[in-house]
This record gives C-alpha cells, structure tokens and sequence, in this order.
C-alpha cells in the first residue's frame, strides 16, 4: 500500500481518521496550553496499532506551537519549559543522578538538516567537569552527567550513527540516550512549528537523513528519548498530496459531474497509481524547505537545547 | 497571466516552443561540444522577443553538463574551460587590461544560496598587489585587476545589494562586474547540472533570494556578465507543473474520455485557476533542493571560481 | 624610538606613568561600578597630548571587566547595559532618529579576529524595514535605521575596508559609523576583559589585521565610534616586554650587582636595541591569544551587540 | 628539570645535541628530496633513548617543507607523494586490503587546532560503499576500507577523544589508526613548513589541545600512526627561549664581561629559574600563531589529505 511519508505520528493518526482506518490500540489525547501551544499524545500502545500507524509501540508526545517560527523570545522560553516537562515525564528515572549522552544527528552542512548538531553546540556539559572534579564543582548535592556527540554522515564518515554512537555507549555507559534530529513532516504547515518527543527513538526511515539503521533501545540497550522537528517535506510527499486533492476535488466537484463516472470509482490506490505516473523519478531526492530555513534552525535549536539544560540541569546552576 | 518562474531563458524558450507561441526576435543556438556537454545560446535582439520571454534583451549561454552533479575532476576541468571561453566571449573588452569585480550574491548560511559566496572563496584575487607592488609582482606584462566583494542578505545587512555595489564601484572603478548566483529553475532535472552565462546581469525577481532590484549595465553603469546554476526549483512551481500534466493527462487520457466533456474545454489559464485553488499557500515561501545539495555546491562553486581564475588570469601563473 | 604596540589607550597611559612621562593634554577618570567593573576615561584634549600618546585626540573609554572571560549571563548582561550607556554618551546625537551603519571588522576565518563578524551576526537590523514598511512597523514613534556590513578581508577581496566602507555610505548616508574589532593590546591579562570605545574610530596599525588606513570621521565625513576587545598581544611585544623585566631586574638585584656597572647605564632604547638582536623576525607576523578564544569570541560578540542593541532599539521591543 | 615543550621529535633531538646530552639509543637520519625539502627519520630504539628524548620509543620522521607556508600546487603535490611514501613505510601492513580509521583530532573552532578535522572533510572515504555494494563497485581488485571520525574537543562532548576512538573501535574493528593533529613546536620558524609522522601514536600532553590520554596501540590495540603539523608554539616556551639566549648572551658578551662573574657561573637550572620569577602566569593558557594561520591551515589540511587519499587508494580512481 502506498505510504505518505511523515516522521510525525500525529500527522499520521490524522491521515487516518481522515481516511476512518479503525485505530484500535493507539490513544490520543490533547492538551491546550494556551492559544497557541497544543501538546498531542499518541501512545500506540499494542502491536497492531504500531503495524496500523507503520510507527513503534510507544509515547509520541507533540508540542505545536503556532508561531514558533517566529522571534519571541518569552514565547520561546515557554516553549523550551515545556519541553523541560515533556522530557521529564518521558525519561521517568528512578536513580537519583543520571548520565545522559545528547545526539545530535544530522548533517551540519545542510541548512534543514543541522538542527541536531546545531542543539548540541548550546548545551550545558558536565560529565568531564564532574569526573576530575566531583558533582561538588556544581555546589549541589545532585548533578547529571552530561556529555553530547555529533556522529556526522555517513558520506563524511564511512559509519552508521548506530555504529558509532553504540561504540560510545560501550565506553562511557550513559543512562539515557537522547537523540535529536530534524524530520519530514507531511504538510508545509507544520514545518518549524512542531517539536516531537518520543520513547520510541529514532527508526530506519525518519530525519532528514534517512537513516538506515534505528537508534532505541533494543539496538542501543539503553532507553532512547527522541526529539525532533520537522524542517523539510519530502518533495514527491508534497507534489502526491496536492494531486491527490486535486483527483478528490475533480471526484467531487459539481463542475465535473461527468467525470464522476470514471474517478469515483477509484481508490486510493488507483488514484496513487495515476499520480506515480506522472511524477519525475529526480523528486525521490528532493525535498521541500522554508527559504528563511537558517534563521528558524538558529532560533529553534536554541529553543531545544535550553529545554534540555532545564530538564537536566534543575537546581545547578 | 500566470507565470511558471525560471531564471533559465533556455526553459522559458522550451516552453514557448511547446505551447507553440511565436518567438520572433529571439534566436536560438545549440552546439554540442561532446556527448556530455552542449552549449546553447539564446539571443533576445527586440523589444517584442524581451517581452515575449519576459526577459531582458540580450545574450544567454547556457551550458549543460548532465554529469555536472557528480564527481569527476577531468569532467570539471573541461566545464571550467569551457565557462572561460564563454565569459571571454560576452566581456568582449577591448582594453588590454581590466578591472573586474566579481560579486557572490545570496546567502552563506543557506546551502542552495551559498554558491555566490562560496565561488567568490577561491578566486586568484589580484588587485590589492598589483595597487601595492604594481602588476611585475606577477611577472607578467598584463594582469587584470580582480576584486569581489559578499555583500550578504538584506536581513543581515539592511541594505539591497545594489545599494552596496553601487557604492564599491564609485570607490574602486572596476571596468567589469561578474555577479555569480544561485537560480531557481523550473525542472528538477536541471538542478546543479546547468551554468546560464548572460550579457543582462541580474534582474528583478531571479535567484534563490529573489532579489528586488536588477544590477545590470543600467543600474550600475558598467557592463554586468552574470553566472548562474539553478539549485532550487520553487515549490509552487513543482506542484503547478505536476498538475498541470495531471489536468492535461485527464483531458486526453481515453481512461477518462467522459471527462473530456468538461475538462477539455479549459484552456491553461482556466486550468492553472483550478490548481491554485488546491495549492497551499505556505508554498510560496518554500523552495525544493536535492539532498545532496552542500556536496553539489561545494564541487559547482570550485568549478565556476576555476573558469573564473583561467579567463581572467591567462598567462599569469 | 621604540613603540610597544597597544591598542588600548589605557595601557599607554599606564606606561606613560611608569617611565614618568609628562602628560600634559591628557586627562584622566577612573571610576569603579562595582566589585568586578572598572570605568577609565583617557580624553587626549590636545595635539601635544596626541603626540606623546601616539594616538589621536578624543575620548577613549574602558570598561575593565576582571570576570568577562567567564561565563556569567548576568554579569554579562551588566556589561552590556554599561557599554550602552558609554555608546550614547560618545553618540551624543542631537537628532530624534538617527541612521547607523555598523561595520564588523576582521577576518571571520581567524578566530581571535572575528569578534566585528560575529558581533554584526546578532544585531537587530531594522533600516530595510522601515524603508519598505515605514517605522511603524515597530509600534514606536522613533526609531533608528540599523544596517551592517562585513567588508572582509583585503586577502579575500583586494579591496581596503575603507574603499568599502566609503561606498557604501555614499549610497546609504548614515549618521554614525559604529566599528567593531578586535584589538591587541601590550598585556595578555587584559585580554578578553576590556572593552575600548572611542570616538576617534579606527585608526592605520590598529586591530588584529592591523589596517592600514583610519576610519575616522576625518576618512568617512562622518562620525565614527569603534568599540574594541583585545584578543591577542603581538608576539614580539610579548617577548620584548618580559626581556626588558628582566634586564631591569637584572640591572636592580643585589645578586647581580657587579653587573650594575654595565647594565645600569643602559637606557631604555639600549635596552630595546640589546633585546631585537636576540628577536626571531619571524615573531613579527605571529601574535598570541589564548586557548579557550572560540569560547570567549562568541560570547563576547554577543555581548557587544545586546549592549548596541540596547543603545539603539530603546523603547523598541 | 625543566622542558621546553615541543612535540617534533627533531627538535628535541636537536635540544640534546646543542646541550650535548649523549643520545645513546638514538638513531638518526636525514634525505635530501631536493633543495627546498629535507626528510629526517628519528628512531628511538631503546627505553634509555625513550627517557633521555621524553618521548614514547619508535620512528618519528619528519618532511622539512621550506615554502610550505606558501601557496604553489606543483610544491604542494610533491609533498603530499612524499608523505604518502612516508605513510606507506610506517604503515607496513602485509594484509591485502586494511580497513584505515582516520581521526580528525582538535577543535575546528579555533583556527589553528582545526587541522585535524579539516584534513578528514578532504578524504575519499569508501568503508560505506565498500560494506553496501562491495569492492567492485570502484572497479578494482583491491579496495582499503578508509572511514573517518572527528571527536570533537572535552568541553564540547564531555568525553575524552579516547573514549570516543575505543568505542568506535570495538564497533568497527579497523587494522589501523590514522590520528591527524596539530602540534606544538618549540620554534616559530618550524610552524607552518613541517610534518611529523610517527608509528608511536598521540602522547599524553601533545597536539594544540594538549590531549590528557594517549592514542597510541597500547590504549587502542591497533597500530596507530599519528600525523602533525606544528600550527603554535606555547607562549611560555617562546618567552622562556628567547629570555634563555638573553641570558646565554649576557653570560658571554664581551662588552658584559664583568657580569661573567656571577652570570656565568648559572646552570641551566638556575636559568630557568631565574627567568621563571619574571614570566606572567596566563602565559600558560596562551599560544603564538603566524597571522594568516587561516590560509595556511586550508592549505595543509588539503596537502595531507591528498598524501592519504595517494597513501590509501592507489590503483582506485
């Protein structure tokens, strides 16, 4: 069947409601902050609903935020306290300190694509501070252990990010891994305007990169927190879904009632058919990006990263 | 009427050719220098033919090397010269010696945008030695004076780019500029594999940055040769051909010969109006790029800066 | 006579008052804002003052700030509203609103001198606003044209900063050039600890890149105030100084007092001439900075345009 | 007693003979390529030779470039065939096909400590093409598996560059490490023109960022072979130096001679003592590097990666 691509499991909940697939086993909840800040949560939470979404069992928590492409900075900081929370309430670490190993995936030199390295340059370190001179460097009882790596592409660096990032794992034993990556939305809308923070991790297919392999728990043996924003739609993602509207309004317009005889009968899998056809095969390696895309990674990686330093850093200061 | 936006005047010929429109005033060249490589010049010599194109008057060179995308040194060499022999070709100066400034436009922190900026990084700049030491520091009878300037984004600097050129060539006189940018083509199998060569500089509306104000001969006094590759296509226009051939394959498609009652009857700009009903309106700030684009734009902008170096730096080692 | 280059008027002062020059035409304020925040004033009032200063008549303020180097947000924050404050004293504009051209000097690819870029990359840009939008786009009555520019480097772009620089305000005729760079100063205490402004600009041989011609309202035709951080000492000063410590230790300890027959009698220029015979020439295009200097450039420079931000955008949010 | 530090073997070699330290264990060698390029090979060979040095046992040869610091292709390219032949002795691998890490160690923020990761963004990197579509896709029989990684500095990722090697290591099991760095010289004139390769790996305080933990095969248990360009010189040991000869002068100067009595009689100890008392403390946390270190560093780091692509993919195109 053909697959929309999203990194997004609530655009992907939407998808289908819209096109009412039966979504046993996958809860969804919303919460309204204030006017213009949503936190959705989709728990998928048998294995049916995870092969009905195409996405893992597990917590999917999404904070839109209107106008988060936007220079605010009070409305951003709001932002990143609720980040704070979402990321607390995904980690649930019983320990006392934990150490967490912040990854940012990606690669720097593409504008939409550097969000994750580009979080990880703002972040707060402490593993090596705490490890010559004890958490009492900090002047508080608790401190976590903080230490971050940008594994790079693997056009730059002949590795998977798995490969690398479990070889780190080896070395320095985190508690926590947290990921960071841009992602593919589906609709333009939502670009720069939604952050997503899973339990699920990062799996084969999502971010900007594509990866091949995933990063979570069952690879990495350590629970894997991903936060993500979607930067880019994926060009044949965006061309397929205006024509599919197109086929739907042509279907359904009273203009061309005639027609009616011929379209209405396809499903969607025709309709799909149809539009493959005239698709070039060069837009499989497109994508679709804002053009003030620098300004928003500049903003929102800044947005990201303090959320992390709040969560992690409570009471140092 | 609606407009498909291009900055190639090789795709804007193409289709006027396929919507059979007359291109009186407009002359047309190809040459094919090798299985790789064919150079194609479009002169605009009238008022009329300007009009028709929506393009200045003027000369238009445009090379395309459909491997031009990927990784081949002695490939690149031979576009390097061939650029050269077609700079040499519009500059026709006469002076034994000139003074060119060569300006970068767009914006460093955008991959797509970088490519002015980033040709402008390796350029053989000779014009603060030849003022200090006098152009024997070369050991050569005749050294052109270059110099470049990255005025940057309006954003950034609050300033048109004009206003900044503009203000440079009151102070330094060169006789020549060469402005190097990014453009926006309207196919995605041009993208980075397309160097458009024109005697008209840059005008109101072209480059990935858009800008707002032409620099050509008239705006700046001096004669303006201006090179470009397309790295973006705009997202509008992506979908809007897409559908466009939808539209036009349903009105001809036996499959639907039922529709043909309605939808054969509208013409291009009635059809165009039933797809900008369907298009988001988030995609006019939007742009589509290849996914390897800071690779592509890398390699391209070493490519133009070589032509640059060997048709300006002859005989001077 | 021998000149140990510095670029704070402070630090000459200072040695003045060591070698017990007389000061005649330079006046002299110090005044403390707390703990960790010194404010010095040096106004040179006469062209005798100038010329035992070796520095242009004017006003040239300090802020010594012994904790900069740290990080500190609200300490940093403190600075900035000072180095605010100093900016409009030196301003001094008669003139509701005024148009402001800020030019980051410097070479961004060579981390001690790119503190001008980087300061420029966080300023609020607002001339192009108004020009196209009109001033109340911002809500506010008044409000100040605010444009930037990078010029580059003379390696980079063949051009001298000041050819640049004369453009552009020829197009654009702002009120005020404000100039941002990284200075040198004569002791690596105070590296990464005092900011200079002054209102006589930029001056030949000052800055890291050492520029070799002013720009100064005498230059430009219209006022300009250059705010500076020294972020290295020249090498060769860093070694002539200890030396002539040591020598003057040597010629003053009781240890070495049959020396006292010799070296006693030697005066400063012997002292000087005895030293740079034992000078590699290669120390002359060497300078020394210290090792955390990526860390400090990029707060420093954010520090620098929050205190410009201030200055301009009051009663803007 | 005290060290000058450097991080070229041959200059300690040449400390000791000036000192007339007796080298037993201590082989050395020198070839002269031509006029303007001279390799000299120090081999340590005993534990004696390894503790007189105060470097670990092995060979550490050395390309003595003159004009290195200069731009000039032909030049360049001779030193990279140089360095490859240099590589290829010290790697002397029986395997048919080895699979080479290379790691880009220093900071790429602060411009001369970014040698190492520059180097790998020039490298051909096959280990991800080879492990998806095998060795035949460079249409040849035998194909090096090159990867590459750069760790990034402590204070950004909290974890020694160690750390990050072993477990990228155990995950990806190369036969060889390659570790590029930058180095510091004890004399300015070496900077710049000088490359070091050795079998002995990364010592503990070596390379600009003075690295806590070796790399070398005893920490890693892979033959690790580490190349070095000297990019400083450590404040304190250019002072110290030239302070040394001040001293060295006055102890021997004619026109001093009644100062022999006490000078004279000083051992190098007291010396450096002496010298010591006078010397600032920041000096430690400061470095000296030539002025156009920018141009340089892209220069180098472009040389060395061409001797390992040559060193690596000989017989691949």
């Amino acid at each position: 069947m053909y697959q929309i691509r999203t990194d997004l499991a609530l655009e992907t909940q939407e998808k289908m409601q819209e096109d009412h697939v039966d979504l046993k086993g996958v809860r969804f909840l919303e919460e309204k902050v204030d006017r213009n800040l949503t936190i959705s949560t989709v728990v998928i939470e048998t294995e049916n609903g995870a092969r009905t979404m195409g996405k893992p069992k597990g917590t999917y928590i999404t904070i839109e935020a209107g106008n988060m492409d936007e220079e605010d900075e009070d409305y951003h900081r709001e932002i990143s306290l609720q980040l704070a929370k979402v990321i607390e309430k995904l980690a649930h670490t019983k320990k006392d300190e934990i150490s967490v190993l912040v990854v940012g995936l990606g690669n720097r030199d593409v504008t939409p694509d550097a969000l994750g390295p580009r979080v990880v340059d703002n972040l707060f370190i402490t593993r090596h501070i705490i490890n010559e001179y004890g958490k009492y460097a900090f002047g508080s009882e608790k401190v976590n252990r903080i230490s971050s790596i940008v594994p790079g592409v693997m056009a730059q660096t002949g590795m998977e990010s798995l490969e690398i990032i479990k070889g780190v794992i080896k070395e320095t034993k985190p508690n926590l891994i947290i990921a960071v990556d841009a992602l593919a939305a589906r609709s333009t809308k939502r670009l720069n305007r939604t952050i997503q923070v899973t339990d699920t991790g990062i799996n084969p297919g999502s971010g900007v990169g594509n990866h091949r392999h995933g990063l979570n728990e069952k690879s990495l043996g350590v629970p894997v927190i991903s936060i993500g924003i979607p930067t880019v739609v994926d060009a044949a993602t965006i061309v397929n879904d205006t024509m599919y509207n197109l086929v739907t309004a042509l279907t359904q317009s009273e203009a061309f009632e005639s027609m009616g005889n011929s379209l209405e009968k396809l499903n969607d899998a025709e309709k799909y058919e149809l539009i493959r056809e005239l698709l070039s095969p060069n837009l499989n390696t497109m994508f679709v990006t804002p053009k003030d895309i620098d300004e928003s990674v500049k903003r929102l990686s800044y947005t990201i990263s303090e959320g992390l330093n709040i969560a992690f850093m409570k009471g140092v200061q």
